[in-house]
Order: C-alpha cells, then structure tokens, then sequence
C-alpha cells in the first residue's frame, strides 16, 4: 500500500527528470565548489528565468536561503518584518536570530500577506539605536497559507519598500506555485517585486535536495562568497544540485510540476466543498488545502491520506499535495469523508 | 537655572551618599576583576538582602545584566517570553538576539504585566526542532509602564514556570523602587517569584553606573566567569562598582532613594489629577506618572520640565521622578499646566 | 577526453551503487525530517560499524560535520586545539569561531598529528577566565597530510584527553581510508580514540554529497536536534542522505572504494619515485601523495592530470587519487614525466 | 600597611584629578546615553589630541574597546593578524572570535612587535573562500612586553597594510605611555600610523573605569551607534565616563600620570640591575619590567611588592609601575633583594 498522502510537498518523491539529470552529470571528474560547468551554465538558466542580472547560488535547504540572504543584506542591528506565519519567524528555530543576531518583527494578520499599511507603525524608532532598525520585509509567495500576492500586491509593496529605504526579500520555497498560479513567469514576479533577494525553492517541487538564492545587485553580494562557505552551505560536488535546476528550469518542467500539484488541490478543495461538514479557511491560490474538520474524523482521515494540523485550536487542517499525488489520494480520501457522514 | 525634569533617572546625578563610598574605596593598591575585599564583602551584603543563596556579579548597564542573564540561562535555540514593552524586547537594540541567538517572543498587554494565560498557549510547540523553545519568561519588575507585580502576581507566574519547566528572570532594572511600594524586602520578593536571575539596577537610583546579576543555584553559573569576561563585562577596578552598591545597600539608602522619587511620582499624579485636560493611564506604582496630555501643551511643558513621549498614537507622556528631583519641579509644571488652561 | 586528475576526491563521480541506492530509495512518499524509515535503518547500520553506542545524524558537508560537533560539545569560551593543517583551522572560513565562538588553538607539526607533549603546555591557564579554555582536541584522521594516527597513537590522545577533562574530536572526512590503511574496522578506531564526536566522510569517497555526525554519549546530545535544524543542515527529505549511506555501509562498499584510491595512490608513488627530480615529502597512508615537484613541470603536468599546488614556498603538489581515477590516469601523469626529462 | 605592589596599574587607585573632574559633573540633570554636553565636550578635546578628524566613543573597558574596533571595521569572515603575545589575542576570552566571528592568526615574536615580514606570508590566501581573510592587523602600542614601536616602524606598517589593503588597529590600553617614551603628541602616532581605529586606555593609567574607541573615517562608522548599544557599551550616565577623560587630557594630567610611572620602571630597573642573579629580559620603554628572577626569591619578593609571574617556563616576572607607586615600593623592593642575597 502507498503511503501518499498530503502530509507535505517535503514528503514526495524526486521527479524522474530531475533524477535523470542527476545521472546525465555523473561522468567524468569535474572542479568542485561551484566552479565547473555545469554550474555556470545552470547561473546562465537562471538569468533567462529571472533576468539578466539574477546572480543565484546553490545552498542545500530553504532555511539556509533564507538566512543567508538575510545575511547578506543585513546588519546585526537591522530587523526583519514578517507575516506571523512566515517560516523565518516561526519554522526555523531561530537560525535568523542566531546566524545574523537579526530580531524578526512579526505582523499578526489573517492570510499570510503583508499590507504596507501593517509596516508603516513599526518605522518610527528609525534612527533610535536603542531600537532594533528595521530594515528588510520578508514576503512568502506564495504564504504559508498557501494565499499568493498578485503582481500589483507585490508591486504596492516593493514601492513602499523602496521609498522607506527597506530591502524586500521574497521567500520562493514555492516560487513556482505562485508563478503557475499567476500565470506569470519569474521574470514578471521580478518586475513587479523588484527584490533585492529571492529564495527559490526545488526541494519541495519534485527535486532531491537543493535551493538557490538569487541577488541583484553585485555591489551587495561582495561578501557572498564567504558567507556562503562560512554558514555552512558551499557544496563541494555543486554539480549535483545544478543539475537538478538545469532540468527543472528546462522545457517548463518546473511549471508543469506545480501546475499539476495546483490542479489536484483545486480538485480536492473541489471535492470538499460537497461536504458542510468542512469549512475552507482560504483561497486555494496554491498547492495546498486549509481545511476546518470534525475533531473526530480526524484519526479516520489521516489514515486514508496523512496530512498536519496546521491549527490546533481552531483545528484546521492542511492537506498538501505534490507533483507524485495521484487523483485516487483524493477520490480515497473523500470516499473516507462520505463513510464517515454515513457513521452515526 | 537647572536643567532638573522628568526625562528618566538615567538623567540624574549620583547620590552623595555614593559617592562618599567612591571616594572611600580610593586608597591604597587593589586586586582587580573581582578579586577585591571590597567586592567580596559587597557580594556578601547582597546575601543579607537577597537571601543567602544569592550569587551575584557587577556588570556596567542593564542591558548587559539581563543579556548576561539569558546567555548564562539559555541554550541559542531556546527563546524569551516578554511584555511587548519589555526593555529586553524593545530597548536594547536586539543584544539578546545578537548575543545568544534566541528569540524573544512577545506578548501584547495593557500594563506591562505577564501573565500564565498569556503564556500558556506559546507553549504548544515543544519538543518541535523547528521551533525556537520557549525557555524563560522575563518579568520587569516594576515594569516599563511604572505598574508593579504583587507578591501574588509573582508568586502565581512563578509556579506556572515550574510546572512548564520555565526559568523566571526578573529585570528589576528599579527593583528598589518595586519594593518600596509593595513595603516588602528583596527577599519577600525572591521568595515569592523564586527567580533563576535577577538584573538589579543601580544607576536609575543614584548610582554612578552599576547594575547586578543575581543568581541561585551555584550549579547553572559554572561557566558565568567565562561569560562575565567573554561579555565585556568584567570591570578591572571593581572596586568602585563594589563601592557604589556597598552604600546602596547600607543603612536602608536604597529605600530612602526609592521611596523619594515614589513620593515625588505620587505627588506629581496627585495634581495633575486636578486638571481634567490630562489623564493618567497607569497605576502610579513607581516613580513614573504615564498620562495623555493635550498635543499643543507638550513643547511649553518640556521646556518647563523635560519629558520624553512614550506613545506617540495615543500622545501618552512618560513623566519620571528622580532621586534628585525637588518638590519646585512639580510645582514649576503644574503652574505652567495652569498657564497654559489660561491661554485661550 | 577525460578530465580525471589528481584535483581532489570531491572532484570524483557519484559511485554507481550510491546512485543504485538513491535510485530505490525514490518511491512513494516518505517522512521528512529525519523520521523515515530509511534513515532510522541507516542509522542503526552505523551502530553496526561504530559500536551499539554510536549516534548518528546526517548533515550536507564536511566544514558543517565539524562546526555541528564543536556547537553540541563546546560552549563558546572553550578553545579547540588542532593541527596548523586542519582543515577546521584552515579551510573552513573561520566557521568554528563564527558559529561557536571557540578559539582554535593551532600546533605546528610536520606531518598533520598532534601529540600529548604538543597539547600539554596549552593547558597552562586552565581556570583562568581571561583565556579561551581548552576543551577539545580535533584529530584528522587521515590528516590532511595524507598521514595516518596508528591505534596506539589515538589510544595515547584519548588517555591524555581523558586525563585532561579534553573532549577527542576525530575529524574523519576520509575516516574509510585511514580504516583500509590500519586494515581495522571503524568499531576499532572508536575503541581505540573513543572520541566524544566523529565527523565522518561520504562525499569524498564516492557518495554525492552527504556526511554524518556521530557521538556516543546520549546526555551531550540533548540540544542536537536544535543544533541540527538551528545550523540548517536537518535535511528535508533526508532519506536521500541515508540512502547514500545505506549503500556505502553495506557489503564492505566503504571499504572496497577507499581501497582502490589507497592503491592508486601507493602505485603512483611507486611510479614517481623512480624519478630523483621528484621528492615524496610524506608517507603514503592514505589516498594523496604529496610530492616536491620541479616548477617548470607544474604547467605541463597539470596538463596530464590536474592537481592543486599544497605548499607555494616549499614547490610540494598534492595528488589526489580518487576511488574512480583509472591507471591509465597515472601512466599519462608518469610518461608526461619521462617526455619532461627528455626535454633539454 | 600598603598593598602597593607591581601587580598591574589595574590595582592602582583613581588619580585625585580625575576623582574631583567626577565630582565636578555630578551637578543637576544631563541627557543620557551620549548626548550631555560634558560627553560632546570631552569629544571635541579628542580632536584636539587625535587631530581634527578623531571621532571619539567612550565604553566601559579595554576588552570591549578592541572587540568594538574589530566589529566596527570587519566582517565575520575576516580575520586579525596579532602577535602572539596581544592581549585581543591571549586575554580577552576569545571576545573577538564570539563578538565577531573572527579568526585571529598570531604570529610568534619576541618582544610583541610585529613586523611588515612577518604578515606577508600571512596574505597568499587571498581571495580564497575557504579561508578567514586576513583584514586588520592590530598592534599593541605599547606592547604586553612593555616595549614601543618607533615613529618609524608604525610608519612601515602603515605603508604595508594600506599597500595590502588591510586595515591598522592600535592598541593603545597604555597609548600615553608609549607617547610618554617618545616624547611625542598622540597626533605624532596618529600621523605615523594612519591607524583605522584606536583603543585608547585609561583606566590602566589612573582613571575609574573608562575607555574611548577613536575612529577617523566617519564613513566606516555609519552602524557604530548600534553596535556600540547592541555590544552593551552605551553608557547610560555618559558624563561620568567624559568626566574622567576631560580631566585627563587636560593640562597634560596624561602625560604627567605615564611619565611618573615611567620613571619608577626606569628606576626600579636601574636597581635591578645591579643584581648579577636577576636579568631584565625586555628594554624598558613603558611602566613595566620584565626579569628573570630566581625561582625561590619568588614568595619574598610577592610579600614585599606583589607581582605575577609572566612566563613560568622562563620565570620571567612582570613588574609594573603604576602612577601611585611610590619611591619607597621600590627600596622595600630592592632591600629585600638584598636580603634575599645574604641569605644562604
């Protein structure tokens, strides 16, 4: 029995394409530490993707892109403003803090999206060195509520950014969700946002194990190559996570892997809407399902598809799907659901 | 003309008293880093007022009290839970992050007291690696807004961090002067909140420039010599910080500069009391007076006695009493509040 | 035409039966984190080869192996002590110092290995708070001399650590071949160094990109799951991490790669050593030879296979051999030579 | 009886100067944390020693007037060439190393003096990720062995680290001394040494407890107002700091403080050496003496004048003169000595 379910997009498996890449770059000695071929062509992809001036590197997870654009860009004194959701304030067990001594300042609101109108009151200690400065906002698109910024979102925000000397940095772990979903391509994301730092993630669509972060500005990542040695995140065989973003970024397989994760949320959210027993507690922009459910359907559900809690008190559930989920995870897990009604 | 106002006891001189001490400990060749008599008997005073386990240590400014505090405590992955007001949360330029890595996790209140239901449900994610564990619960006692924990309140926080395998830190920055109103030794106060680490300031009460970190159990400051020098905080003439709290804590000092500056607070309060245009938001507690007053008063009344502004929304002024504030100061700013009701 | 040189192990291919093993480990779904089944399996294999007390967890590279052993075991204010070859103290971008605060400590010596008599006179401030403390000795095991630490050598360090309250790291990136050069078992080394960490190597002997932390004492790990996602170095999907280790530790793979490498290196030795213009400066214990070469041979050999310069002032190549460098490699290197000493 | 020894101008009291300059300043209110005009004041007189473009900031103690020097003008991965000997090096706690992230390398020397062919091998890794990048080198002036560098020799240094793009940091826990030895200004080693930064002493030398960090860029100093905070350094009563500098570097109190103690050092040295068995091991150029003593002449001395032994391998003691020493420390000193002499 397969034990697909909707526990997380961490949990799949590597798309064959990927892992054929991977094999195609197993010949031959090749330098080590980002220094051969296949790297560079794949930093030359990236550019065609993200623009010409998009200067990516390789690190090994999400928390590490995180924290090393934040220490690119930040001093020890500056903070960082962050949805209460975001993953750097509340998912990486202080690594912001602990690797740059940043203090993250989170905003409480309802869908995981930022609004400059959140940020504006937590400007008025600039200049006060008894204060933390903010100094850089950290957008998740899409959020961790699975919600995404339209184009002109991002734009307002960038806007804000920019006319109060604040860096914008987006947290891509699903970039390409947000992109499928957009109907745009990274380049447009870029545009609108205009960040001074991405974290673009592989690992939870379909790749074995690699993360980029993408800069633009060569002035600001002098120091980058130390950084990136010192924090711990310099592969000695690079090759192998480049070419896992070669095959991704090539022919759109990065799209049609988050378009088919997207549609087979649709298609879930879909399915449970029949269901009154169950409330959808936002937008499906995204691959994931947020999800209000009987307390006592939860153990059954699991069972069928195994999938977190996202909220324990107002026990919401988050069923993800990923590129490898199949439509019968689906068609089980709602037949579950109709058993369950038919159970006095 | 004197340049006395209610900015902050940070604004004050040195109590002579103090300063007679200084000028005591000045004679003849001394061991330095701690090795002083001096700084032993003065350590040993400390047992006398804080009961005879207290450990204590001289360090130069509060924010490294309770930063050496939370280093000697914590592990980088643990975090702090404080008041939204708290001086460790606001006021120290992200120096606990910086230092010890942790996260400082916030809780929103209206008097800048903690209580266990507002820390009860931050306590869900133990055990979890991808979160910051909350480790401490840091109390400023009397807080930042001037209000003062009862011995019941203490006493109350204290078993709920027991029981949740929390420390408990008090940043007592003006300890004295939460003793004073609450007509309680220091030690009622230690036996009531049990507390893993005290920062008990002196410079806000008439001392030159010396706080203390106070600790219990011999077992968790094994490597606070280490952290004392690594810190920064290890003073080569301790003697003269030794001096400073040797007269402070002599012949009930402390308490006489408390209760003056509380007396002063009160007598403050009680006039403005009198003037329906102004009200006073805080429970007059300790040597602060929080009140809104009207916006086109506040340049002739600082001009009249120096203030800062402590809420710029709610246009709430922080009126703070020193030890070396005169009854003519009062009187100068109510005669202006007069004036100013005068003024058409 | 090949690129196979003498550049580095990392410079090497993925082992076919590590990339068989990623392969079988890529269906269905799987926990995330560290709590799939694979990785628990992997984990109990490493009790199998490092005695029923090892604990082992899976990180991305070398420099982090070792930053994520000093983090679990030292606090900051304690010092490393290691060689001036380390790779700790030397290549890794001052990370000990920057992630744990430590001091490393350097020992000039010829061949890469420490001695008791080399530690002892740093020991001399111990309880001293105004020095770094020493707590730990780092041994390279094979050293980046290409040197290996005999049983009787590292029973020797371990019986002066011991003596000495110094905790034994062994930094064993290449540990495999120091193994298949003693023709002991890992169990034996351990028995012998019984060492409080162990960073033990994959990526250099054929693996695509994985290590693993190992430590013995369940009471000093207590934080390391923290450490672990804190230092960004916790996989998500670490099956992909295990199943690379899966393999090597099964059926003596580990062994039967270092094996080829060390003949490799013992017959290009061999070869070089007929030519008196070449100078072998250290034993060959393990898979590198490290030759004073003539510098006007430097480009054309390189040419013939490709190798890194080790010391600039003394004129000594390291040539590396790697578990999939042919003999034809060694004859082109070798009949580069001869046409050289043809050459007027 | 006196405890006046040679044990270190940290034992010494406070100067009476410097002691009424305190009493001076402690009239009616002043801003806090830097702002009071006492602390703006005593600035400007920086300038007037340090040359026009001194920019001044007073902290706590020495340790953290080095670790805030190496903050200000380093990144975390790179690193600080020190002799051997430098008190950043060997007696501050690995501060640098925590605060900073820093390595330090040191070289080996025999009178703390650094010179221009000792660093040149230091650089060839320059570039290379993988290694701490050589930045800053930091001079002791004058040295731990009491010596001084020449006009001429911080000129060379100056020339080669601007030649080589590393920054300069002086030392200076004892600067005036070394002015004192030269006969020169503190603006004649300014001028020489195009210093980047400076620690600047004076508690060593008859102040309380203050020191001042002088920098001269004003573009590297744009995050000096945080750091200075976040490191914990920002006084909160500034003017009591100021104080102690105004009187100091007023009417040449300084130079007269460092060439009292001067001349005791020359003069306990002259009288030394009138002994065959004790063996002054460094020139005398600042207030210590450095000699080789007979081992069992050890304890009686200590009773007559304490002091600590410097090298317990050589049994080199060190003697320093402090500026409250008196003529007669040193006749009980030599008188002593002569005893010791008769005795069999």
């Amino acid at each position: 029995m397969s034990h697909r379910g909707f526990g997380s997009d961490n949990h799949a498996t590597v798309h064959p394409k990927i892992f054929e890449s991977l094999l195609r770059a197993n010949i031959d000695h090749a330098p080590s530490y980002g220094t051969d071929q296949l790297t560079e062509q794949t930093r030359e992809l990236f550019k065609t993707h993200f623009g010409p001036s998009a200067l990516s590197f390789f690190v090994f997870n999400g928390t590490a892109a995180n924290v090393l654009c934040f220490r690119t860009l930040l001093q020890s004194h500056e903070a960082i403003i962050a949805s209460d959701t975001a993953h750097a304030a509340v998912d990486e067990c202080s690594a912001p803090e602990f690797h740059g001594g940043n203090k993250i300042i989170t905003v409480k609101n309802p869908d995981g999206k930022l609004k400059p109108s959140d940020i504006k009151p937590l400007l008025i200690r600039k200049g006060d060195q008894h204060a933390a400065q903010p100094r850089l906002i950290t957008l998740t698109q899409p959020t961790e509520w699975g919600t995404v910024y339209s184009l002109k979102e991002l734009g307002d925000l960038s806007q804000f950014a920019k006319e109060n000397g604040l860096f914008l940095h987006l947290d891509g772990a699903r970039l390409t969700n947000a992109a499928a979903h957009l109907k745009c391509t990274f380049e447009d994301i870029v545009r609108a946002a205009r960040p001074d730092a991405i974290s673009f993630g592989g690992t939870k669509n379909g790749l074995m194990g690699a993360e980029a972060v993408i800069f633009f500005d060569p002035e600001k990542i002098k120091n980058f190559k130390y950084i990136h040695k010192q924090e711990m995140q310099l592969p000695s065989k690079t090759r192998f996570l480049a070419a896992q973003f070669q095959a991704y970024l090539t022919d759109g397989l990065c799209y049609s892997i988050a378009q088919r994760s997207l549609d087979l949320a649709q298609e879930l959210a879909k399915e449970l809407d029949h269901h009154k027993e169950i409330e959808i507690v936002q937008k499906v922009q995204s691959n994931a399902v947020f999800a209000k459910i009987p307390k006592d359907w939860t153990k059954p559900l699991k069972e069928s598809a195994f999938f977190y809690m996202w909220d324990e008190q107002e026990w919401i559930a988050r069923l993800m799907l990923s590129h490898d989920n199949e439509p019968e995870d689906i068609s089980r897990f709602i037949n579950r659901i109709k058993d369950l009604k038919k159970t006095p």
